[in-house]
């Protein structure tokens, strides 16, 4: 076995056996194969492709190169959601709670933010004194005594990915199917969850821009999740514009908190009980998702997802009064509302330029090592179809100085076409995928 | 301009500006871009192609990345010749003196050995006494006094060339034509020479093995060279078996002097002869290939070329004795004559095997590091065509152990097709390519 045979084979477009595939993602994993040579094979598997069966075996190989967590001291189906990432999309933060006050452990582990998407580790840490650092000792304790917790990766989950990934980055080789789906699924396996529900972005601010693309995407992970044994319902929804009205750390928080104190509904609230859903359904809650829904409803409506997000903050050792104050969350130094300033109707967003309008406003990472200010991003009311008047509020600005203000107000409004007749609203669910099919909505 | 953004537009197939092509070769000659980062570029390269213009332009700004040797105190044109690569090519030690002795002026930069391929530099030191490390200065003296040197490369030819050709070894992209087209005319047009002929191998022991690939190579480099205002004739030759009948170093410079004191004759002398008349064409010391292979023929029969080896010989420290008795050429352990052992025609060779045996014999180096035994080879007089019988000599081996031998012997056998009806020679020439258009043979 030698690294140039296999950079040749897959160079040719040929199919790589297992034994050779679990010779680099080893060698990725104890760093001993040479970085360059990895990046000249990811760059072939973008240009040529995997088959079926090659991303299957990479997202195993990736699986066992690290530590597998054994969650089987939490009794029941465990169930973990993820999103493949967007803009103002805090679904966990909503559907976590509400999912535990149905009586299903949900025990995730989530990461950081990335590019110009969130992390929902950040955000849980704009939440005064809260952790999100726990031993996986500590972790399963929590799920089975309040029946929820969120944290960041215990042990070295998938370190053959974290090589490739940090590869990925820096080589234009992130937008490839089957690298896109492996290091997803070999994390979410190691994980060590009983079911997935995926929620699979599309559009402007996606990973996969095109329909088609996240279709196959989704169709990718759901074929994984069958081959290893764990049923995946993958959920391919909108990200044409931010989900969620607010964008930055604590304001994400505060839109959660708004959504489970019954202040906010809205594409938010609605994505959450869509996945939430399919979460109690594949962890036998119950058979079917308009029942999952009904009981989530039944949850917010009661307040006992609010109760329990509650509970989780002060687990994790987190201030549990911001649930029912926002105020206390971080605050900045300026914020500024800006109005539309014409007449028509909102057309078309650029949600990757409003992700990183909030990360150059500090809301988000350029460099792996730089410090966030929690306190910073905006709040953007309208949305794609809405009709506006120049007096009606495009945004607020929530920001660390007026020139922070200006460059955020200048990028937001360049990210944001108006048209003049009437627009169509996109729709929020575009398909769900699961091992028996593909439903179109 | 980074990085990324270049690597990505490559990726997706774009034609990449002057700009971002100088960006990359400045980094790689000053090693300020990482290696992971060319090394996708260059499968980016190799997957998607790159225009004429990129071609040209990457050739010219990798010439321009280091020294430019400047040849003008040589009165006269200057006639590089340059081989693509064969096993058993020694055309280099046969045409130079011969077209040095027609009176146009050879000043040859030439390389090391590399994979199953001989360098000419290699050959040169296994004369006892003979250095290849000249100064410029002297370099240019010598060719001004006695009209012919071959030498190493002097100062820094094409660095940028040096950093993409070692990560293109090793990440499986060497196999690109724009690659390889830009990799020889950077260092050819950085050696100063006005003139380029090239010798573009085709067939089983060939950089590009279709003669399609070697006729579109042949056509990349004429163009660069018509682009760089340097008039390029680039002719298509047969490496479908060993040039010569001798493979090794010492054994290939006792091939050059058997055909230059008039002992040997076929495909060694018919394409050293083929080069040479277009090298004289070039220079302008004749008019039609067919009056430089006269010139060349009468320097061949008056044993002036020999004396002009001699003189070269002489004029780099070597012992110029060698071309009267070749059995001062460094001599190996074990001799051993092997037999065809069956009756026949010779079918097919596998060249680049041949190549490896050589090489695994310790004529060519596995490791850049490696220390070459001039002595070990062998001559292989059968051709394709050939008929044979059991006690037809298949080769003499040149070892030095007898394990060696067997090991060589049996990688031989390996890789000659023997058939038992009559197979038709394969042409030495299939093409000759110049700016102004293809002639095919």
């Amino acid at each position: 076995m030698n690294m140039v045979n296999i950079i040749t084979k897959k160079k040719l477009g040929q199919e790589l056996t297992a034994q050779e595939i679990d010779y680099f993602v080893q060698g990725a994993a104890r760093q001993t194969i040479p970085d360059y040579q990895l990046a000249a094979l990811l760059m072939a598997i973008r240009l040529q492709g995997m088959t079926d069966q090659e991303t299957t075996h990479l997202t195993l190989a990736m699986r066992d190169s690290g530590d597998v967590c054994d969650l089987s001291a939490i009794p029941g189906i465990k169930v973990d959601k993820h999103s493949t990432g967007g803009v103002g999309d805090t679904t966990t933060l909503v559907l976590a709670p509400l999912v535990a006050a149905c009586g299903v452990p949900v025990a995730k582990m989530s990461g950081r933010g990335l590019g110009h998407t969130g992390g929902t580790l950040d955000k849980l840490e704009s939440v005064p004194g809260l952790s999100v650092e726990l031993t996986e000792d500590a972790f399963i304790r929590q799920v089975n005594s309040i029946g929820v917790a969120v944290i960041g990766q215990t042990g070295s989950l998938a370190p053959a990915d974290k090589t490739l990934y940090a590869l990925r980055d820096v080589t234009a080789t992130v937008d490839s199917l089957p690298l896109i789906a492996s290091s997803i699924m070999s994390k979410k396996l190691a994980s060590g969850a009983d079911a997935i529900v995926l929620d699979v972005k599309t559009g402007s601010g996606a990973i996969m821009q095109t329909l088609e693309g996240s279709i196959q995407l989704a169709q990718a992970m759901v074929n994984i999740g069958a081959l290893a044994g764990k049923p995946v319902t993958a959920i391919v929804t909108g990200m044409e514009q931010p989900l969620g009205t607010h964008v930055g750390n604590a304001l994400e928080v505060k839109d959660a908190i708004d959504v489970l104190s019954g202040r906010t509904t809205g594409a938010l609230l609605e994505v959450s009980l869509l996945l939430g859903s399919h979460m109690l359904v594949l962890s036998g809650r119950c058979a079917t998702p308009e029942e999952g829904r009904a009981l989530l409803q039944e949850a917010l409506d009661s307040r006992r997802g609010l109760a329990k997000l509650k509970e989780m903050f002060a687990a994790q050792g987190g201030d549990p009064a911001v649930c029912d104050d926002v105020s206390l969350l971080p605050q900045p130094a300026v914020i500024r509302t800006v109005q539309v300033g014409r007449s028509g109707y909102v057309a078309e967003m650029d949600t990757t330029a409003l992700g990183l309008a909030a990360q150059a406003m500090g809301a988000g990472r350029v460099q792996k090592t730089d410090a966030l200010d929690y306190s910073v991003g905006f709040v953007l009311p309208v949305r794609i179809g809405d009709r506006v008047q120049p007096d009606t509020t495009l945004c607020t600005l929530y920001a660390r100085s007026e020139e922070d203000a200006d460059k955020a107000e200048a990028a937001i409004r360049k990210a944001i076409v108006f048209a003049d007749e009437p627009v169509e609203a996109p729709p929020l669910c575009y398909a769900i995928v699961t091992k028996d099919g593909i439903e179109r909505k």
